[in-house]
């Protein structure tokens, strides 16, 4: 191997950055024999730079400066895994304007800002991977990208969050309410100290924004995602899946409108019945399923998170950006070249599963039935039961616009027989 | 777009081909984007040239001159849909000493000889894809190649084959016995008329051979493969699984020895928990699970073939060989740098789940026992039921080498005690 070494400037060296570190170290000859050249640390950037850390790398290699680093003239490839908004952005920018190609890991930063990054990367030649921010170490942004073009995605249907998969999962398998599943989750370390990201959704609005986005050619933003968290799902409403044979999943969901004319985002927990592959990913895993008009349905599970599996991600992209290196070529740009429309959650395309109790007395169900039928809502099945004075009606729909469906619960509340509505309960994956 | 077109020569035009024909014309514009430059059909060969094809190409493009088109000087890369042995070596031995790259479905090709085209392509400069050669849509051979360097991977589980995996989901579902199974297949299209190919296993070894020498960068064969097929699985195999909370899976399994010194891979009905995530694997679907060191557990799912979907993956490849025409660079070679010897069937570490038929007296257990210890394979459980005069016992090992578990089987039949060994099936997934 005659070639030059290249230069891999390393920004953070915490949970993932101290795998990649170590993995680069450990596994040195596979890779060059990968790349056809060696790879060299050319620095780590850290906040605390004599922090112990039990790593096989010289502790020259440390330093507060990212900048610098970054943008050193001889650093050919800049990984990224400090997170967050700033000074991540900055940092990527600088490294790309100085021709240098960017692997992240930064959810963050590309739901805010992926358009800016992926511009800066094509107006100056260089490549931006970044596989491990969405479902960790399972390889799918790449197929996404590279083994499904000239195939045309419809729909992602996506567990991207293993915390609130592994809260849900709980709540399924011992019947346990959400706030005793959520301490369990934490005592495991599935869970952070403040799980706020997680359990409100935020953290999966950002991946489903990137996988929007890769996935439609068209520009997405976390902004442009609905996001409901799973803080409101009961005990109730996991034991009512359960008796649908279903189970219930904080999902992240990608479409593309019947006509292929708009798209839509949209994070929330949803009933999914058993047999549909997703039903069967257990505790923190994360699994990524996706309709496409050539390839038909596909499913990508693995683990989401975690220092290793995150890290393997990382370096499958640095071994790809720097071939490109050694051979001069380039990824295929990830483009918005499609520019559809982003919808908002009213034009999404779901069903609801919603538990009324009425009084139980003749022509309520006619009454009920009445209020779907004129906000063009169809009735799939219906289920009565008495129960005393009062009785429990469970109303599975059709497929409607998520407005028609909000605009039919509204209209049901608003019915003096109906006492209450007792869970209402988007349905995925016919 | 000012490159010059890439020229394509198609070899066979059947269910696979004439999909991929259609593909590239439908979406011409979307993959002259991702490639650089626009891609032109150079030529079809097929045995029957004016047979009625529906296809939006030129009919003056069939030829039945195969080896003339694969190895025309200006074509730029060739696509084989023939399948086969011959003429499909030859014709691609051809074409890469042409220096054009290949694209190939051809997995019985790939496990007799993968290695003489891999060392022609290396040769030639010449690029190799077969993402379709192996579990038809799913993007999986890629990220073994690509995304997974550096990592490490101890083990591939896989349902590779369609129609055994249609099978044994109908047996599992319904009680059926195989003959009713396979009847019910073949009705359906899952199964073809001489079905040999796929029910005694010999569709999925050639897989197995593919994805082991690629997992584990060794020269395997299909010939390496230890190969048994579905016929034996009875209706009360199947009943017994389930009574485990198993199902009866054909799985094509490739490993690593735990120092990491030889491989084995190996094709044959195992039973697998259903809490696996291959074990919610349902119909004609294929996944493939991979073990890694750093990446942990992954799986791969999707339809296994079919024309659209394995001429999706066709043209993922496509895309790849032809950015790398446009770019001047080639895909990481598949070598066989590691060259681990391939052990046989008798090392490969599993579980047996046994049932026997035994004289209802004193001490049979304490027999039976023995003999398993004598072989070194460890209990994990035993369940005796009695029946009449005589008594089931069912016997759950831990894990062995198969020939000490082949060898304590062998020493139960010769026990005066045992009347009969109702069932051996092995145990995967733990
Ligand atoms: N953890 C996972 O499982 C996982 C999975 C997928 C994606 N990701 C993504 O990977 C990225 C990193 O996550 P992580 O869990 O590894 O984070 P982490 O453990 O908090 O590590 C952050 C690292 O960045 C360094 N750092 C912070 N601010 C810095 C600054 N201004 N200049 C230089 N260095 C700075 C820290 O230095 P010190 O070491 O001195 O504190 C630390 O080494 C995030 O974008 C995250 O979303 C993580
Ligand atoms: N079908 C699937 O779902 C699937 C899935 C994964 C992989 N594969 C693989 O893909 C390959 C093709 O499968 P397929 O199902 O498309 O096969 P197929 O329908 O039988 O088509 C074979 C094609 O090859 C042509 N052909 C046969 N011998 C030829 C020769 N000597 N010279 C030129 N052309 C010749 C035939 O011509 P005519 O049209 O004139 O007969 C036909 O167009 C195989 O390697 C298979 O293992 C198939």
């Amino acid at each position: 191997m005659s070639k030059r070494p290249l230069k891999v400037a390393l920004l953070g060296c915490g949970v993932v950055g101290s795998e990649v570190a170590r993995l680069m170290t450990t596994t040195a000859d596979d890779l060059a024999a990968r790349v056809g050249a060696p790879l060299e640390l050319a620095g780590i950037a850290v906040r605390r730079p004599n922090r112990a850390r039990d790593l096989p790398v010289d502790p020259a290699l440390f330093t507060t400066d990212a900048l610098s680093l970054a943008t050193r003239p001889d650093v050919d490839v800049v990984i990224e895994v400090i997170g967050g908004i700033e000074p991540a952005r900055t940092l990527l920018l600088a490294a790309l304007a100085n021709g240098a190609s960017v692997v992240t890991a930064n959810k963050a930063l590309l739901a805010e800002d992926g358009a800016t990054l992926h511009a800066a990367a094509e107006k100056h030649g260089a490549d931006l991977y970044y596989e491990a921010a969405v479902a960790g170490a399972i390889p799918l942004l790449r197929p996404l990208r590279e083994s499904l073009v000239g195939d045309k995605v419809k729909r992602v249907l996506g567990i991207v969050n293993g915390t609130t998969n592994f809260i849900l999962d709980r709540m399924d398998s011992t019947g346990a309410g959400f706030a005793d599943a959520l301490d369990e989750a934490t005592a495991l370390g599935y869970a952070e100290a403040d799980p706020t990201a997680d359990i409100e959704g935020f953290d999966a609005a950002a991946k489903a924004a990137i996988l929007a986005g890769l996935a439609f050619h068209t520009k997405v933003t976390a902004a442009d995602v609905y996001r409901e968290g799973i803080t409101e799902v009961t005990a109730a409403d996991v034991a009512s899946a359960r008796e649908m044979n279903s189970v219930v999943k904080l999902l992240a969901i990608c479409e593309l409108d019947p006509v292929g004319e708009s798209v839509t985002a949209r994070v929330h927990p949803a009933m999914l019945p058993r047999s549909h592959p997703l039903a069967g990913v257990r505790e923190a895993y994360n699994a990524v399923f996706v309709e496409s008009e050539a390839a038909g349905r596909l499913m990508f599970y693995g683990p989401g998170a975690g220092g290793a599996p995150t890290a393997s991600a990382v370096l499958g992209d640095l071994v790809a950006v720097c071939r490109n290196k050694v051979n001069g070529g380039r990824a295929p740009a990830v483009t918005s070249y499609a520019d559809l429309r982003v919808g908002g959650m009213g034009e999404a395309r779901t069903r609801y599963h919603i538990s009324l109790d009425v009084d139980d007395k003749a022509g309520v169900l006619a009454q009920v039935a009445l209020v779907f039928a004129d906000h063009e809502v169809s009735i799939q099945t219906v289920r009565q039961s008495g129960r005393g004075d009062d009785a429990r009606l469970v109303i599975a729909t059709h497929v409607a616009t998520d407005a028609a469906l909000a605009a039919t619960v509204e209209s049901l509340r608003a019915l003096d027989t109906v006492r209450a509505v007792a869970s209402v309960m988007r349905v995925e994956g016919e």
